[in-house]
């Protein structure tokens, strides 16, 4: 139980927004598409690299003791009353995307600093330790592997592995982490787990706006399933070649699509997404009948059942379209990761935190895959999500939470941090 | 009527097939994709003059006089026993796209040649003159408008707007005609309309030989529409935004497509064909919903009345989807030509000449547009056909008549052309 004291605690919201402001000058840039800043710290890179020292410098000040580990995943550890006893963890990333905003990942970090100060300025110490962590290139938008750090970490990837990916210039996480010196003492994966860990992020997607929601009380991370697609007909003439003897690739691609359609609106693959994201298509040009199309899909689902039986639904379908079409369908699978449920007693806590706050919540599957749903594989782990503006768009200079939602959402995390940090 | 040495007259199918030959190593290249040698005489470049000197200068060695008309249309006369009759004119183009082949427009120009060639090598000479036409700017693939030459022969374009007409380098036309001393006395329209005009033209299409046929008789040139459609939505987040809360470009594209499709196989458009030849996606990337697609929709029609209604129907299609996937669809018509009927006194003729050769013939509509379809406007035309082997190829180094095809195709043209001189 926490304190009458700790109950009625409150983040300092503006220095919350100070801490995401100066970070978000760390690799800023002006977009003309949006007349915003935008910032863009791809992993590993000098602008990331700054943002570390800003951020760790700001950790060292508020008495954290820094440690990092073999692939640069920062912890910066607030001891508690019984240092034996395994830290409550938070944390998040730093690392961006080339055209992002100033807050995915970056409030989930600087939350837990901010939860930190806040326990300094109030003299309160906790049970157990606390610590923030920030993981390295959880974008995957540098090295090609999305929760790189955090899956390293976590066992999932083996650090050979992680060390060997390269950027497209060839060069590998490895070298990076050498030249920064960002290979530090502890190991990967973690000897000891956390007690738990917990996550606040931005949600990245329009539910909560739409809902008037304030908290989001993640339930899970939905399988995601990749495909790249390549459809081979026949190039023609558009004026000269007779509907029967056409190989239209362009036409057998608008079929996928719509059937895809008709798969999310069916009900029959549970609560089943369907992107078709990038298509190209060859020749391209206006009076030729295209010979070939590549597509990418992009499947999520709360599932894995329900996923498995609608990629295999879906490759039925591509050999039904390539009788009907006379075409050639390939399809490679290029990601594919598992669905992950958090707790439900961790679910509990961050609603019942919410609650005692008077904030509106609800319950959310993020549709995006975050460090959390790693380190779900060493301790109970769960997310918090925070409303975003303009249909919550992401990785965009538009991205944009306001102070309030943040602080809400840093609230929350602080509470069930209290409660996690108070037992055993 | 002919007389009997006339009705058993045979052209040189080897020395037609040299003259094709030779035109096509003017403006030759090797082409990696196919291992042949392609073609690419783009209109009044270098390659395309060279083109035009070699072939007037076997017109002067074939006795023939040559004048040219403000657009640079060759037109070439051998006396008749009349001259004060109107010419037999047969003719096409030897212009190319910058990959073709090399029989696209060549072999009606070069068995034009070829028959007076014929005719001199028998002596004989026709009631009314026979003129050869090289029309200018065929394929439109560098001034942007095909039958350029034609087109302004006929009247249906005037002489200032396609002088006006500009290159990617923003070279215009009538520059390109002065430069190389192409504006001739002869002026456009034509002052005096011929008798008649035929033109010879390989199929690019598949039907003659799938059907195993030797001869196309044209029935006309079908309508031709081209759209140019945008669709606006909304980018988001492939994994954070649920179906309901999408506004997919690319699935608006998809519905649009396959709508396409049960337009053509209803009947309910007559003989409607329908290509989406070009789709680009915006911002194209496999975990992001599109915001945008741009595609082309070329539309045939055997059938005015039927292009139209199918025109319609689809504009109240784009606001029924609009409606229901949350897009704004934009559509702007960027080439509309009406249907030629080439007149049945001249298919009449054709099949006639097919059939007293024993070539195995079938009625057929273009579904390319032809400077047979311009000089339409003037005097009855008509058309025919050679197949082509793989699908009819064309635009393409692998675009291929046999030299029998070819041989089949220029003695029709030549027993219709001593028809029509015959009479007054």
């Amino acid at each position: 139980m926490t304190t009458t004291e700790e109950a009625t605690l409150s983040v300092d919201s503006t220095r919350l927004w100070q801490t995401l402001s100066d970070l978000g000058s760390i690799g800023a840039f002006h977009d003309a598409d949006t007349g915003l800043n935008g910032v863009c710290r791809l992993a590993l890179t000098d602008a990331d690299i700054a943002g570390r020292k800003l951020v760790v410098g700001w950790m060292r000040a508020a008495g954290l003791s820094v440690r990092i580990d073999a692939v640069g995943n920062v912890y910066a550890r607030r001891s508690g009353l019984d240092d034996t006893l395994a830290p409550v963890m938070v944390g998040s990333h730093i690392d961006s995307v080339a055209t992002a905003g100033r807050f995915d990942g970056c409030l989930g970090v600087l939350g837990g600093l901010e939860i930190v100060r806040t326990l300094n300025d109030h003299g309160l110490t906790t049970r157990r330790p606390i610590e923030v962590a920030i993981f390295s290139e959880e974008e995957g938008a540098r090295f090609g592997t999305d929760m790189l750090g955090s899956a390293t970490a976590a066992g999932r990837i083996p650090l050979t592995e992680a060390r060997g990916r390269t950027d497209r210039d060839g060069v590998t996480f490895g070298e990076e982490l050498d030249r920064y010196c960002l290979v530090g003492q502890q190991s990967v994966p973690m000897p000891t787990a956390p007690h738990a860990y917990l996550e606040c992020h931005i949600e990245q997607g329009p539910i909560l706006e739409t809902h008037r929601s304030e908290i989001g009380v993640v339930s899970g991370v939905q399988a995601i399933t990749w495909l790249e697609v390549e459809i081979a007909g026949r190039a023609a003439h558009a004026g000269a070649t007779p509907d029967a003897l056409r190989h239209d690739a362009e036409l057998a691609a608008a079929l996928i699509r719509v059937h895809l359609d008709e798969m999310v609106k069916s009900s029959e693959y549970g609560a089943m997404l369907a992107t078709v994201g990038r298509h190209e298509t060859l020749p391209n040009l206006i009076n030729i009948v295209p010979s070939h199309v590549l597509l990418t899909i992009d499947l999520r689902n709360h599932d894995g059942v329900d996923m498995s039986r609608a990629e295999d639904d879906l490759t039925e379908f591509f050999r039904d379209v390539e009788r009907r079409v006379g075409v050639t369908i390939t399809s490679r699978t290029t990601a594919k990761t598992p669905p992950v449920h958090f707790p439900e007693a961790m679910q509990d806590l961050i609603e019942k935190c919410a609650a005692n706050l008077g904030l509106r919540h609800e319950h959310i599957t993020s549709g995006a895959g975050h460090d959390a749903g790693e380190i779900a594989a060493l301790c109970p782990a769960g997310m918090i999500f925070v409303p975003g503006l303009y249909d919550g768009i992401s990785h965009n200079p538009r991205e944009y939470s306001t102070p309030q939602a943040c602080a809400n959402g840093i609230n929350v995390l602080m509470q069930a941090v209290l409660e996690l940090s108070a037992h055993e």
